[in-house]
């Protein structure tokens, strides 16, 4: 049996241990890629720090933002060659229940993670359905462009189909950590006016690098709804809360005008007190927003190739597979935007 | 000065006064219509039982859904002619607000209402904008017709532009009072596939004369959201709560399936405890509806012109001018569905 | 081997043979059917009289309307037992394909039709996966409730997505044959208000039976257009041409009012002369319409469960499969609305 | 009276005449405005050049893309004051027909359009009702800001309300010339990955600089559709004819990806011939765009204010109103991409 290295997750609070592990063999319909990245994600410190468990008992491989080489391929498939670049979907759908014959298979019911279903990308070697990988074109570096499959696809996901961010709009956006600057980007990509709020003053200076018009601290303003109702002369068009926190889910609602929209992508398992007078006598919209489906994959690629979003210089940090324990270290220091594990 | 009959109220908590007052009189632009019926809407009774204030000071006339016959046009007015039926809408826009420009004229900035910030429908004249009155076909009766200008009207706007029903969704209406009812034709004309909650057993079956398939008294279940959800098989599509209460808001969430919308038309001024996790894991929406522009209301004339929508059975109650504040308490019982004054 | 009868077709242009043939086997997902009833479709008619080729070469079986009772279940099958009432659809899709992700299925890149691509439901027993099998509830025939697979869902996806008719449209319906007339009946369902065009009487006043509130025959007006813009005002809101023919297509385009939106179902291989300067200063929208994907059989079936979609009288003869021949002939000779072969 | 320069247009086919008219005096609702800017648009030269008739008889003063300073205020006045900047839009709408009402004012049923049914301005002077007049922020410079209303307000409506273009989609815009390379700038500000078509390869640089990824002109390739349908691999999402010729139309149709959309912007009185199979059995959508409502306007300023549309660069001459014939032989001879008349 052939072996790789992979770092393995034997259950929360304990540092992930690099092994050597079984290589996957392929069967049909699939590919084996040679991984050259794979993103570190908060959901994968949720496994780690926080208890959540995963669908697949440990031990486990995680990681779900994965980018690489076509190393093998099945002798049905068609679409992919070795030695060709790709990236893998975050999550993968079904293609037949309800919600995905609707077009919304980033809810689907029966979707499935690498890393949290079954093993993921923290090894050298990944093996996925071709049907499920997408090919990188040239003018993306392959390190980076692994971040496309959930910090970028989540926030195209948010922006066009829940907040439908159109030109002129404008748009704010409470956090900018990853996923608040990548959602600044994208809000930016589809021609909105940017208003990024965050209580790190060196945050929002990369929120304007990365597109935003304007920012709010909440500790310079009285209220941040008010200030913002004031700046856009009577409420912002669109909100998008990537925090999870009732109080900023509340300003988000607050702070635009009669008839905006209000996209939830922040989690939090407490609920948020809403303002039932103001969502009808104004007819509010309060949607929620969660990941993307994979039939959009191509247009973030697309706007990762044209330049019309940025994945190089989101990734702030590299670390080598012997070396992701420390990788995690600068999430849960809050460093940076993106750090990713390389082979 | 010609004089003219009409009820007149002088403020809350005392009957409205049957007075002879002056007769309107027409300017440019304007038609006279000799009123035949005018409904009699809970907007009116908060203003007569609950300290709910007019924007107009009293003495003021109420009443907001006019029908009659043009009396007299103005010497520039081409559309209409005497004689014509016409019925008046419950609120009017301006037209030029940023809202009104984006098609969503029923959230106006400057929207008027007959009976609030002007003299309303209570009385044997009314003076309307041409612009702002719409022809009656012959085959609408002309008393019972007054009640599309708000009872058919706010459902329709809640049903295509907020709801957005489609043919075969499942649709939950909470709440089988006089908006409720029309809710369910509404909806049912629209192709929906209607459940109706009520805890007034003669309501539900009302509410099955008018196009429900199936009914839900909460007294007969455990936990209406889970007999909704079992009923449909997982949850409705919609649901529209026409309460405005705080607790079956949240019924009519968690009613829905994944991706469901939920539409508020009752109206409250407690917030609702809105559970953010499943708005954002399962991508729900909450959307407020308020209204029906002016634009819509062709739509709905055409509606009850051919029948899908049903306006004499509505009208459970009709009293002449001088029995008004009588009128007035068969809606303080909560008696029938529709009470109007008729001349 | 165990046999099963079937109306093979060797070629065009001679009668379908009657035949023993293998009975299906079932594999891992399927589900074997004893068919009781296939609908006979125009497109069965192309390939037997004008030459239209088969995916499959023949000898093959045709019939792609299904309805029958599950026999036999894969033992991974859960969804389906012994004795459940289904309907298949008339075309499966891939579910990976570009506009299947984005809910398009029904312009699957990969699309299948039973008697086409592969042998379908002219039989006693046909096979399909369970995925692509749709359970038929008690309150539709189940003979009938085959033609909810192509005659009731091609006019469901045309009114839903694509002419996008809500309650009060003003719907022009060109042609009142089997799709026409269940256009027409689909388009009330949505709270259209119908117009229907057709040649012949009879089939005007099946078209009124159906929910049209006018029809219109070309032999008693000089011009169909300007007839019905006299009708209503200006211009119906939207147009279907159910035909295929070039000049009822323009037609169905000067019809319309200011922004109205035509689309076209009937096929025609020639080209359209399109009014350029109409539909450009006039914002008309021309949209084609194909089929229907499989996620909305449910909202098909859930119409016909409630009602407001009727299956039987649509039915106008059933042939026992020996006679399918003489069946086919109805269609020749433009009988009827829809004929089926029972079993 | 007191008298203003104005360019006063007397009939087809003769030079404007530079003379003294009364200056306009303003009434309630209304603003007088010292224009600062005038555009040349192609509509005037039709009137001036190809006898296409004006709703105002002449003598009249052409004119419709106006920015200018607030000189005068009527009493009843509030939003403007003496010293605003402000732009004007070049068609406006009644507010009350069944467009308006739906939000779609640019198919106004009552449009009216300066310099054509009204004195425009190619003059010192200019006279608005308030309503209709839109400030203009300080970033945007006064002079080039009057091409806001309508060079980018109709790229506007037709990238965001007609294509609907959304992020990552591909956009062929056929036509670069002065309207064709603002709807290059304004898809890719809408976040599309523009393709630009036009024979002449220098427009093509400038479409470069303007947003376009790629270009295609005709000379270097057999077919345009397929050349475009490889760049693509398959076809664009979204097709915008700029140029008005049918056989670029059945390009712009040609190009697309099954379930495309066209949209046309160009005008032809010509037939195009539409490929109604294609239309039918690939789902194609084609569309129709005209001008921009009112409503757009605040964000097409927005756009400007931000530098997500530049307009300085596409101001490519300026001449003294004395010298406006020479100004309108720039267009004559397809020069630049827009010229202004300055004050």
């Amino acid at each position: 049996m052939t072996m790789m290295k992979a770092a393995v997750f034997y259950g929360p609070n304990q540092p992930l241990k690099i092994e050597e592990v079984p290589k996957p063999t392929i069967e049909r319909g699939e590919v084996l890629i040679k991984v050259a990245a794979c993103g570190c994600c908060h959901t994968d410190l949720h496994y780690m720090d926080h208890g959540v468990p995963t669908f697949k008992k440990p031990p486990m491989i995680l990681g779900h933002e994965i980018s690489g080489i076509i190393e093998e391929v099945a002798e049905d498939v068609t679409d992919f060659k070795v030695g060709d670049r790709v990236i893998l979907p975050a999550v993968t759908s079904c293609g037949v229940c309800a919600n995905c014959r609707s077009g919304r298979e980033n809810i689907c019911f029966n979707m499935l993670m690498p890393g949290n279903n079954f093993d993921g990308g923290f090894a050298e070697y990944y093996k996925a359905k071709a049907k499920e990988t997408f090919h990188l074109p040239e003018e993306i570096p392959l390190q980076e462009g692994c971040i496309i499959a959930d910090a970028i696809t989540t926030p195209y996901h948010a922006v066009k189909n829940r907040a439908k961010v159109t030109p002129g709009d404008t748009v704010v956006i409470f956090g900018c950590g990853g996923i608040g600057l990548n959602m600044v980007q994208m809000a930016a990509a589809a021609g909105g006016s940017v208003i990024a709020v965050d209580l790190a003053q060196e945050k929002l200076e990369l929120a304007k690098k990365f597109g935003a018009i304007a920012t709010v601290n909440p500790k310079d303003v009285e209220s941040v709804p008010k200030a913002i109702r004031k700046m856009t002369g009577g409420g912002a068009d669109i909100s998008i809360e990537c925090i999870g926190n009732p109080k900023t889910m509340e300003q988000a609602l607050d702070c635009l005008r009669t008839g905006g929209r209000f996209t939830m992508v922040g989690y939090t398992e407490k609920p948020m007190t809403l303002n039932a007078s103001r969502v009808m006598y104004r007819e509010m919209e309060v949607v929620g927003s969660l990941g993307c489906g994979m039939g959009d994959y191509p247009k973030c690629i697309e706007l990762a190739r044209i330049g019309k979003i940025q994945v190089v210089p989101m990734v702030t940090a590299k670390f080598p597979l012997d070396k992701i324990n420390e990788a995690f270290d600068t999430l849960r220091r809050g460093e940076g935007v993106r750090t990713i594990i390389t082979f």
